[in-house]
């Protein structure tokens, strides 16, 4: 555990045999992981599937509130729970470089571990690559998600209709403050953590109160703005929101200012986007503040008819602006 | 298509979700992907499910008989084909060096497409990441496969008995040899080419003949040497190999001799190990010979009672020696 890794834990052969073993086999210890065969193989769900897969290239590797490892498992249980689906199964994939520090990669490891246990998820197979120093960056994960979904809840980004009331389920933009806050060349500092979190829990007493749910999805990469875009287009409607019912806090805000960003195009990693029928929004909304993961949740918006897919925000003034997509590269590795 | 990959792209932005339509959705193009959502859903197949995660980091990304893209899908393909499953669903995680040629990423993709078409296997739902320059290596690729495995088809690591019957599909070594002829620092010249290739139509042809086959892998990184080490130590039973009956190329055998090598310990892409009961093993040498991935087949050797869980290899001169894992790094970046 003070060494290093080198190609040898990469090549195959007994080194790498033995940190599988000893570190990953160890942490993620499973009844499906320890069949070590080329796969692993259980009884099929009764139902319909949901699969997602993300890799994870975020640097630094720990920051506030979280690091590469609890961060690979929130985020795959995050695309699963976006179906309205109970997440089962994940796999992990490691690229790591020549060099990584074993102590370190077995902390990740520990994370991940304790954030699969906390999801009642199983990591079930896995694979580990080693690259020569300087082809990659500390270490990168993949993870692909399995889960089962729940009969009649079927969200999807094309469900959104005009009418429909839109929800975030907190404040805004905390995880891409607290990653630009660890970059060395940003001279700034906020006691702002990441807001990474497993949602599948707050998604179940959502569908509970309404299953109907017609759209969720995660706000990552390109923020609540790009998101609303997204859902816009598949679902051929426009948005009108209310910037005043953004729940954004004031560091968050302010750092945004400094920086010259926008925060609704700040990446979250425990957050979502709920789009429902306006008469079920109230009671959403209830069931969301009721779970501790939606204390802050807010209505800050409603769908509208528009050949344009616009995404509009009413300002604090009074005046109206378009809300566009993420341009250019803003955050790299955020994720 | 003649730029460059550059961090706007995998910055979940309008770059990205261009990107993702106009390359990856077109040449994958599928109901499930085209789901677009942050997942896929669809019905689980009935029976019992194979899942496997494979990262490819191979270095060079194109190679005599193959690159990267459809050594992505054959190397995960062919890990569900080793439960004797049948490869339904793909998943693609795209990790790309800033600065890589949108030309050579569309020729990795169009050749991923293109495999998976074969194979019969459609790719689902994938993720798109990029890393500054020099923090990556051209294109990593991560392949995480669903099958669904045949009823009364059951191989697995721990199914080796003794009297068992040891064969392999092909020449031992090409995939290796090959990647090795490629790098610039090994100064000899081959005309090898990758045996990468997907197996689960020779399974298919080898599970009818003989439903009860006890053990299949694919001896990729660390060779059959490797494998066979891994298949004796999860039965608890050793083997004995015949010298003269492994099939290796001439070429081969002599590129290994020039650098050192056994060819046991070269990696192949499109080979894999069967044990089956002595009793069938010629009906299944007879399946094996008469598909076309399988037509130099042969019975290398036999299962044994050894608590010390030794391969052992009888050579061509009447000797005999231990035939041991892969020790070392050897032949880092070959799949
Ligand atoms: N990081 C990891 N975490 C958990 N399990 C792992 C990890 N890496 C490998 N494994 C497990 O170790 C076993 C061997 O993995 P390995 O990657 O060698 O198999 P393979 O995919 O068939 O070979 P190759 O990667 O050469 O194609 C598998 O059971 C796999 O699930
Ligand atoms: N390389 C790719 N090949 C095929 N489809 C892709 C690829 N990259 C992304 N996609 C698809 O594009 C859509 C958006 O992917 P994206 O990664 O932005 O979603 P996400 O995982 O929810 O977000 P994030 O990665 O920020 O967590 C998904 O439907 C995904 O399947
Ligand atoms: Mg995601
Ligand atoms: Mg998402
Ligand atoms: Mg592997
Ligand atoms: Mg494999
Ligand atoms: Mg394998
Ligand atoms: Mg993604």
């Amino acid at each position: 555990r003070h060494g290093r890794v080198d190609l040898s834990h990469g090549g195959g052969g007994k080194a790498m045999a033995q940190l599988v073993e000893e570190m990953f086999g160890a942490a993620f210890d499973n009844p499906l992981l320890a069949q070590r065969n080329d796969q692993a193989v259980f009884d099929a769900p009764v139902g319909r599937l949901a699969v997602t897969t993300d890799s994870y290239v975020i640097s630094p590797l720990f920051f506030p509130g979280g690091d590469i490892g609890s961060l690979a498992v929130h985020g795959t249980v995050n695309d699963l729970a976006m179906a309205g689906a109970v997440p089962l199964y994940l796999t992990a994939g490691f690229i790591i470089e020549e060099g990584f520090p074993l102590g370190d990669l077995g902390r990740i490891v520990a994370s991940m571990a304790a954030a699969a246990r906390e999801a009642g998820v199983s990591i079930i197979t896995g694979d580990t690559k080693v690259v020569e120093r300087g082809k990659g960056d500390g270490v990168f994960i993949n993870t692909t998600g399995i889960g089962v979904t729940r009969p009649g809840v079927a969200p999807s980004g094309d469900r959104a209709r005009p009418g429909d009331a839109v929800l975030v389920s907190g404040f805004v933009g905390d995880h891409g403050v607290a990653i630009m806050s660890t970059r060395e060349n940003l001279s700034f500092e906020t006691a702002i953590a990441s807001d990474s979190a497993a949602l599948h829990g707050l998604v179940a007493a959502m569908v509970e109160a309404v299953p109907d749910i017609h759209t969720l999805r995660d706000p990552t990469r390109g923020g609540v703005a790009t998101t609303l875009n997204e859902i816009a287009r598949q679902s051929g409607v426009g948005m009108v929101l209310d910037e005043r019912a953004i729940p954004i806090r004031e560091e968050v805000a302010a750092a945004c200012e400094l920086l010259g960003l926008d925060p609704l195009h700040v990446a979250n990693e425990g957050k979502l986007i709920a789009i429902c029928a306006a008469g079920d929004a109230v009671r959403l909304l209830d069931a969301m503040r009721g779970h501790p993961l939606g204390a802050d949740a807010a209505v800050i918006g409603e769908v509208i008819d528009d050949d344009h897919r616009f995404v509009q925000l009413r300002t604090a003034f009074g005046g109206k602006r378009i809300v566009d997509w993420l341009a250019g590269e803003q955050l790299p590795r955020i994720c």
